[in-house]
């Protein structure tokens, strides 16, 4: 099948799901409080916008670089790449709700954070389902060497492995810390984890 | 004309579609119920968001499928697309009103079932006219057996036929009971329903 | 400049405008009326809706079209495209409004039928300017004999010109009745309005 | 990594984006006002959308032609790009404050203001980064003499050197003005701020 349409699509998606998390951030005019003091008040719901527009970034370029691996789509990647996307499309909904809730100090604030959690391993764990089928189905378009094969997994591995972890400790910690913690993750896919693993195919 | 602009069109619509599908996930930060009830209670609106999700995945991955038969996009063709997008784009409204009164017991759970399938029904038979103009006018680009082509017009006529039935059983049955027949449907096209029927043209 | 990106914005543009309309038409879930009865008293919703998605589909097969008789892209079509579609993206809000007011019987639906056909107005010229400056500034990739550019001309002149009557036929007659004066130029522009004017260049 | 990706990308937020502005322009269907009033009394909403249309078509038409002058995109690129795009993607959300507090008397307007500049200069700095990344780290793919290279950096440079102008002066004159004095920047933008710098390397 086609790759060029598979990535439009996706493109297409993700630059939707990126665009709607702005839809959270919103004043009310009939409000009586002042406009300065709004802004201040609703903090978690920018910090909530600039984590999520990160980590969907993340996710593009992932997708991207990931997808460069093959030329050749079959059935199962195509239903990987929806099972992402799946995931992707509830960011904004579960991004609004943890901006909603983050400075609540009851059970709904840890509610928020599992919510946010839950929807971070359903994405982690499908795209890496995706370097997974291309390296077992053997779709990548040049050979990739066993250590980089091993290294290029551990990469997309690690997500899964750590959102876990940093829900943990935002449940045992704060609502407010989750930012914080999660920021570590987009920290290693923005720095480290963006360094190609092996020469880049389409700079040949 | 040219099919690469029919197909991105076609592309951006069926994304902000799917995207749009999210919208209506939301919690009510003002409701003093629990957030964790609240979605509770709300498992029909994830349901259906599960399921569109996938239905609308599905009307992609064959229109996908069904553009590569053809690389001729005559005016007939273009229409019958746009008719077809006028189906897609009206989902996430009967997404929602289907999720809102899915948990109904009067007729107004129905009324929500009926207008989902009429929107199933008008999509499946747009969809169905795709491959009958492309083999009547004869768009396709690689000859098509006789026999291929019968297999072609039943994957795709199948859907105008299942969709009364399924809509039939939910009202007989109950509206959460939807799903369930919808999802069988799903599942065929996800499964058996993808698989080629003749070798992919854009392969060769 | 290239081309690419200008029609690859300009169809996400109408690609999202498209799927916006469908962002008109909800239930009030809280409402005391009967689905089916909202369902009812909502037509005007419904038929504006089919509408505006015809309007925004000829002006996307139109986009389409022009956009075929030149690769070479300057500053002013630049331009007057950006200014078409700022047009575009206001037709989901005059849908709304017009939706919302079409069954008013005072000032409203008359206010209503104005601000629909002004932005009609706006598109139309805007979509006009397009084969005139082409034309002017020799865009075009194919010579176009006089005959055919005068063709070219009406057919695109055509609308900006007949707008202003059917705006001014539905304020004598009804609200409603816009619909149907509307839907005769959609008619139009889908039927011998879509036919090629010279032999598409890209089928060569 | 593949430019063809990046743009698609770029171009795909900017034109929900760009639709979304559409969004703040709404009538109040319950409302006791009749429409014709409503809309005059909203006329901050109208120019604000016009404005901030005007703001996303040369951030594109300007996004166009710096990735002209590269088809080699490197990480740094990619993130100054997504830097761009996470301020372009509120423009609505302060479009919409700004047009909701613009005839407002007292602070709130003058937050509007401040919370509108603040985009402006973020989107400015982050925009002006892509030309000086690109010519530090040699991306251009057609060497740029030093005379125009400095012209490059002064066009796009100026933006975050006006726009706490143009703020400022707002603050001292009153909100409405606010939309005069940006759209003055707008129209260097689109004048003499779209001359090509250098003969356009995509006509050769």
């Amino acid at each position: 099948m086609g790759k060029g349409r598979v990535e439009a699509f996706s493109d297409g998606v993700m630059a939707v799901a990126i665009t709607l998390l702005a839809f959270n951030l919103h004043a009310g005019v009939r409000s009586k409080v002042a406009l300065a003091t709004q802004i201040r008040e609703q903090w978690p719901s920018f910090a909530a916008y600039v984590l999520s527009f990160c980590i969907i970034g993340v996710i593009w370029l992932n997708h991207h670089y990931l997808f460069q691996l093959t030329n050749r789509i079959d059935r199962r990647l195509m239903l990987v790449n929806l099972l992402l996307l799946l995931f992707v499309v509830t960011i904004p909904y579960v991004t609004a709700t943890y901006a909603d809730y983050a400075l609540d100090t009851g059970a709904d604030a840890r509610t928020a954070v599992l919510l946010y959690g839950a929807v971070m391993e359903g994405m982690a764990i499908s795209r890496f389902l995706i370097p997974l089928h291309i390296l077992r189905a053997g779709l990548n378009h040049v050979p990739i060497p066993p250590g980089q094969a091993r290294k290029l997994l551990w990469r997309y591995g690690f997500a899964p492995l750590i959102f876990p972890v940093t829900t943990a400790l935002a449940l045992l910690t704060s609502a407010p810390m989750m930012l914080v913690f999660h920021a570590l993750v987009v920290a290693y896919y923005l720095g480290p984890g963006m360094r190609p693993i092996m020469s880049d195919p389409e700079e040949k």
